[in-house]
């Protein structure tokens, strides 16, 4: 078999089959063609032109309240819509609220839904990888527009699951006529508003139209970019999402990014009711109003038990860092008899819990004073150390590691054995 | 043995030997006893009629310098001498440091070194219990005041080893002429220098003096006190010693208390850089200056071996209340071929690793979606769920747990198994 397919697909690799132009170099005589001109201008060229108009365009009070309200509308449209409507199901809208997101979503100019999300959902099952379209390890600029201002091999995608969307007659519609839908959505809309309700057809067009999908494309955009760059890792720290607050902010709370790519399906981003996520407010807010129903959400056990465990990553990789001292398996084994004899000789040797320490270079730093250690030389102080004169601290137990320099055979109990012996009592004699 | 001193000490436990006035019930004719008039004095009258005199005599600018920094000095003598040098030799001073330290100590109005040191190593070797002086765990008030203005046993408290300050001449000359130490260095001292400096003596008297006592053994005290009983236990949680900025501001850096009561002999209190600790400041310029050496510090490692496992105790708790799945042992053993037939039948059960999961509540919430999952139903999906269609965060591996529903006999490799089997390999029949 695998013979097989190699012989079938060698006349095609030595062929010159045309290569896409993704994957060329990017050279002075053919930069023109890796440039996506069509995004150029949705993402670059229109909002320069808005700007330039709105010099000459007044803004008025009216008009400046409704580009902020459509920035939110068309905002909800991509992060409750697009993203956790459609791309990760984490709940399920009612018809009148999946028109409402597919209108609004579209007024956003970022691609149909269904486009956005095979990407999306491309993008969080190779997370990081080639496969993912906005992988942040091509740079955060490749993240955030690269992928979209600059051709893609549209094959070099990871290829994901929409089988569910294609029955979504609501997707389905948006896809085909998107075009108009954006026109629509993103600026005759706008305008209509400003000018049927007090006359400002231009600023409509230019403040809650262009300039507005500007801001909202930047913002969202940032999930791709600054999600995967800025803050903490609580889940997760292998794959590059991240958690923070001014993603959250700016995103419209969609900033709690590596709880999201662990959990995708829940209908939540911030779990703590102190933490900014309007978007799931939005959603909760359409369930009491009967628009939304069957809001996904992990159990509570679950998230903690993956913070627990990369909480023990951690702590096991600083463990790894430490010096836990010598380990017993390493250290020679000695008679309790040569213990007492080097002990009697000058050595300040202490057995404790069938170890013995060489103290000599810790007596005179020993925060219990010199009487209390010196006392302990050539005994097994093991009661004394837990608790018989005083009870160290945990502190003090890991100092002990430093100072090991041999194991006592037969342990820590040999001591009451040779005490029992001489007492002629009637004691197994543990040799090997 | 054991019976000879009992014998001994029986008469004198049924002789009815006079009762410690601390050791009797306080009531409305015995309480003026229990008082300790001497302390309610230094601590509590004095300076309320310092504060009556000081409505009286104006606050002269240099007389307010000077009230703070003799606060400062006093304050050192406590903090940097009575403490960290006498207590716990955390570091050596010389004979002029020790002299100083022993005089503004002195000012301080809180004791001799010795027994100010005596009370103070019982509370470190008995923290928390009935032979710590100023136990905490009889009442904040108490562990800041109770203890001093109420009489107390002599005998409840812990005995320590003060050989060493016994052998200091300084320590025993302070203790001998503790009275006149007090006097002089408490009042007459700052009333000198302000009266023979800039003709206010009486102001000296009382800002530089007597409500300047009155703020150094409030700050102090706090150490007792606030210091066991607001913050954080960043290296153990046994006992009640905290970390807080607010202790550390009040009592000149002693406030990293949940550190200093594990690390009692190292000259510091605070580790960071940042936090504020001018105790250790001042050590750290004496030695500078040639004034004080041996500077005693526990290695980094061992403090952080310390925090790692106080972090780990955390973590433990926690992982202890989650719930983590029937353990394996626990579920029934099924066979390969029974586990097809139940799958076959309708039950969505899948294998991973070995174990057999039955995933029919989640397949609807399954983030991969439906066909994805479906497509593991009957088999071993353990490579699948392992990269094979995708690599599975580990809130996936966590959740497999909460669906487990038996163990297959033969464990995972059992398909490849069954494969080499039906094709007639050589495979040992495993039966058990
Ligand atoms: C054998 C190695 C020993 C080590 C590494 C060691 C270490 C320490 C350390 C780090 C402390 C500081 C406070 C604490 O941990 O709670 C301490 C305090 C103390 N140690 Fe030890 N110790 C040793 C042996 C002994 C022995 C044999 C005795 C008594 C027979 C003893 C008696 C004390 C006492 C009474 C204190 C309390 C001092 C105070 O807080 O004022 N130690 N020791
Ligand atoms: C057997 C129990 C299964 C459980 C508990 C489970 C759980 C999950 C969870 C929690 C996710 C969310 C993202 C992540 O963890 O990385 C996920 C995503 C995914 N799962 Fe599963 N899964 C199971 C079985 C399968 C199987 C058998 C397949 C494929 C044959 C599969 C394919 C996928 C894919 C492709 C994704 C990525 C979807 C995306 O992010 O867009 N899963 N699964
Ligand atoms: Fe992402
Ligand atoms: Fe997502
Ligand atoms: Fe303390
Ligand atoms: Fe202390």
């Amino acid at each position: 078999m695998g013979a097989e397919s190699s012989k079938k697909s060698s006349p095609k690799a030595s062929a010159p089959t045309k290569v896409h132009i993704a994957d060329q170099e990017i050279t002075w005589t053919n930069w023109y063609q890796h440039v996506n001109w069509l995004n150029i201008t949705l993402i670059v060229a229109i909002p320069i032109i808005g700007l330039y108009y709105s010099m000459y365009t007044p803004l008025y009070r009216k008009t400046a309240i409704w580009a902020v309200l459509y920035y939110f509308a068309t905002g909800f449209g991509i992060t409750a819509g697009y993203h956790r409507c459609w791309a990760h199901c984490s709940y399920t809208a009612t018809l009148p609220l999946k028109i409402f997101l597919a209108a609004v979503g579209g007024g956003a100019v970022e691609g149909s839904i269904r486009w956005w999300s095979r990407d999306h959902r491309a993008h969080h099952r190779y997370t990081d990888t080639d496969k993912d379209p906005y992988s942040v390890r091509k740079g955060l600029l490749y993240s955030h527009l690269g992928w979209m201002v600059m051709k893609q091999n549209p094959k070099r995608i990871g290829r994901t699951d929409i089988s569910d969307l294609n029955e979504d007659s609501v997707v389905v519609w948006q896809h085909k006529n998107y075009l108009t839908v954006v026109i629509f959505m993103g600026l005759i809309f706008p305008a209509l508003v400003a000018g049927l309700g007090w006359g400002d057809y231009l600023g409509g067009f230019v403040y809650a139209g262009i300039l507005r999908i500007f801001f909202v494309q930047q913002a969202t955009f940032c999930v791709n970019s600054l999600a995967h760059w800025l803050g903490e890792q609580p889940f997760d720290d292998r794959n590059s999402p991240r958690d923070h607050i001014i993603t959250a902010l700016v995103t419209l709370g969609e900033g709690y990014h590596n709880f999201h790519h662990e959990f995708p399906s829940d209908y939540r981003n911030a779990i703590e009711w102190f933490q900014y996520d309007p978007t799931k407010w939005f959603i909760w807010t359409m369930k009491q109003l009967g628009l939304a129903y069957d809001l996904k959400q992990f159990r509570t056990n679950e998230i903690e038990k993956g913070r627990l465990q990369q909480q023990q990553k951690k702590l096991d990789r600083i463990r790894a860092r430490l010096d836990w001292g010598i380990q017993l398996e390493n250290l020679p084994v000695m008679e309790f008899e040569e213990f007492q004899e080097q002990a009697r000789n000058g050595r300040a040797l202490i057995t404790v819990a069938g170890v013995v320490h060489d103290m000599t270079s810790f007596i005179k730093d020993h925060p219990g004073g010199k009487a209390m250690i010196n006392s302990g030389i050539g005994k097994d102080a093991t009661a004394m150390f837990n608790g018989g004169v005083y009870n160290h601290s945990n502190a003090a137990h890991n100092l002990l590691s430093n100072f090991r320099v041999a194991v006592i055979r037969g342990g820590c109990e040999v001591e009451i054995w040779k005490q029992a012996q001489r007492e002629n009592k009637d004691v197994e004699a543990i040799t090997d």
